[in-house]
């Protein structure tokens, strides 16, 4: 027999699962906004969270209560959606599961039990942000944040972190290979491994420290080559896309999705952070790197491509939103998925062609407010002409 | 032949700006909120934002999307309300443009093109948050954040800030005059012009460095005479209204209206921050000054006059609400424009009467926990008796 309120439970969460989603009331020509959430804490199967058997549980209470579904890599196989998320439990650890859809848009279902990475890294606190790449050499790899405590400080919060990167063939079986290094920095985060080789090596896109590259140059994201996967090390790491005073990439930034490619070169999308009197704020910005040389960017759109908005503003971590991957369609539909606020997975529909066009389409930053305005009154000038003519 | 998006796009903005606004559900006999925005970006004008060659533009993306409109300066002239609000793109750059209602209330619309300083100050990254006075000499002066980057370090965040001036007759044609100079202060933010002369000169309100005035002052707003407006230098700041521990005040202030004359005084509202878990919280206040001398104050209220509600906590940088401008009619009617949440901007209408009541009529701060029970104490047991004796 099992406790009356688990029924009450998994009928309400079934309704959740399989609302049907629809477009939310938002035009800007790149991409579609999907009004509800495709990942929430909702969605944790319950036999993650309760214990059903009422003799030690009879007042049906969560024994592992799950806080939040966040950033999540995408991945689509078999006809098949596959997200794998980042799951925060209500200890504050994040771990990964995969949630499976039919379309990309609504009825993700988790798998029944989260992945169990192999124990390979005894400091590791904890890991999150996996991005999965479909290599040409024939695995599925996922690079994520592996962090542990620094214990050079007696500072309790004081973290390091690493580069960790496990293979699989199928999402089931996960092999993990020791961390990524990269010699001239000691710390990693948000790192992206290329879906080709370039120049025969394993590319991965990076973030070098600051204190490892020219003084004043602000670091931004790198770019670094490796032979073997299973020890990667990278010696040099090339900086791809800068941070910049007064722009959206201000205080931080790094790479989100596997780039996509394309004739017109690889697309790319990122995030840039700046501070704020509230805190950080992130958003998500796009650029465009050669086709034959993935380390080259060719087009840089000025500003942001998505920011939170309405509801995705507010979350454990307010005004936030994040993407670890997208999904590319035959059809070159792409399926964004972005976390609003550290708390719940979005998606955003838009295509190789709309994406290539707000990239290549979108006139770069000129840097000063003055500049700014007399790129605009120049679109306003041209456009007002237009419509002079339309009448 | 236009993009069929268009049409739909400008319907659903000429909707949203033809919107009668309403009074809000909020009551404290101090002022009206108002329940709608008065400005958001959904006000820009498409031809700021789309190219609308159909032929440049076949998907109708947007090209230089608007991230937020805010903290407008505000002025009548001739029957009609006008803010010249900062307008900040997706690249994170502000700039102004002016807005025109009828009523103030509702129905603002841009005009065809934003504000386009002249290029004067070429170290200039960034403008925003215009005070407009209008002075006895018969200018409109507008005064306000001239941001640059500080060379001085490496921190790519690191910004110098200066009161920018520039003047107009009809918000068309701005002549700009150099930046002010604040000789004991190396940096500006908040500055205010007072719309008389004071002892024949020109009066300011400013922000002194802390490390510039009385050790554990604290700092606060300052007040500061000048000779010549075209070429504007200050020596003496006098503080006006102080920062102070554990008071709406305690992390910085800053002037942000205009100062308001009546018969009792001179009216001002200003804003006052302190600091929180979740970052900076910012509410405006009020305080009086002489009639006759506007750098001394007469009367200051305690707490916070204006604090961020509901919607208006949501945005951008989050907490915060913050106002460059109201508009006083000749019957005395007092409209206030406020920002919330550095993403939209709303109205609050009051009058000379409320505000000088409001002013006048609420107890000081008395500055610790028992103090301000024992103050409320009273207030309960006085209104105990006139509800006793109403039976």
């Amino acid at each position: 027999m099992l406790h009356e309120r688990y029924y009450i439970e998994k009928d309400r969460q079934e309704k959740l699962m399989s609302r049907k989603n629809e477009p939310a009331d938002f035009y800007n020509g790149v991409y579609t906004r999907y009004k509800y959430p495709v990942l929430t804490r909702q969605h944790i199967p319950l036999t993650w969270k309760y214990d059903l058997d009422i003799k030690s549980n009879p007042n049906f209470q969560e024994r592992l209560g799950i806080n939040a579904v966040l950033n999540s890599g995408a991945i689509k196989l078999n006809g098949k959606y596959y997200l794998v998320a980042r799951i925060e439990g209500n200890d504050r650890k994040s771990f990964f599961g995969v949630a499976e859809s039919d379309n990309g848009i609504d009825n993700f279902r988790f798998w029944d039990y989260p992945i169990l990475l192999d124990d390979t890294c005894k400091e590791e606190t904890n890991v999150y942000d996996m991005r999965l790449t479909q290599h040409e050499d024939g695995w599925i790899y996922g690079v994520f944040c592996s962090e542990s405590h620094d214990d050079s400080t007696n500072d309790l919060s004081a973290a390091v972190a690493a580069a960790g990167i496990v293979r699989t063939k199928d999402l089931k079986k996960w092999e993990r290979l020791p961390n990524l290094v990269t010699k001239r920095s000691p710390q990693q985060r948000n790192v992206v491994l290329h879906p080709e080789f370039v120049d025969g090596k394993y590319a991965f896109y990076t973030r070098p420290m600051d204190s490892f590259i020219d003084t004043g140059s602000g670091g931004g994201i790198g770019f670094g080559l490796c032979d073997d996967i299973e020890h990667a090390v990278i010696d040099e790491e090339k900086i791809l896309s800068r941070r910049r005073y007064h722009q959206i990439t201000e205080a931080k930034n790094g790479e989100c999705v596997v780039p996509i490619k394309t004739d017109k070169g690889w697309l790319h999308i990122a995030h840039g952070v700046r501070n704020t009197a509230a805190g950080l704020r992130y958003v998500l910005y796009a650029y465009a790197t050669d086709l034959n040389d993935p380390g080259k960017v060719i087009a840089e759109p000025g500003g942001l491509l998505l920011g939170p908005l309405g509801w995705e503003r507010v979350g454990d971590v307010s005004n936030v939103v994040f993407s670890n991957g997208a999904i590319v369609e035959e059809n070159g539909d792409i399926l964004l998925y972005y976390a609003g606020s550290d708390t719940r997975v979005y998606v955003a529909k838009t295509s190789i062609e709309l994406l290539s066009d707000y990239i290549f389409g979108t006139p770069e930053d000129p840097g000063r407010s003055v500049l700014c305005v007399q790129q605009r009154c120049e679109l306003i000038k041209k456009n007002l002409e237009v419509l002079k003519n339309e009448i």
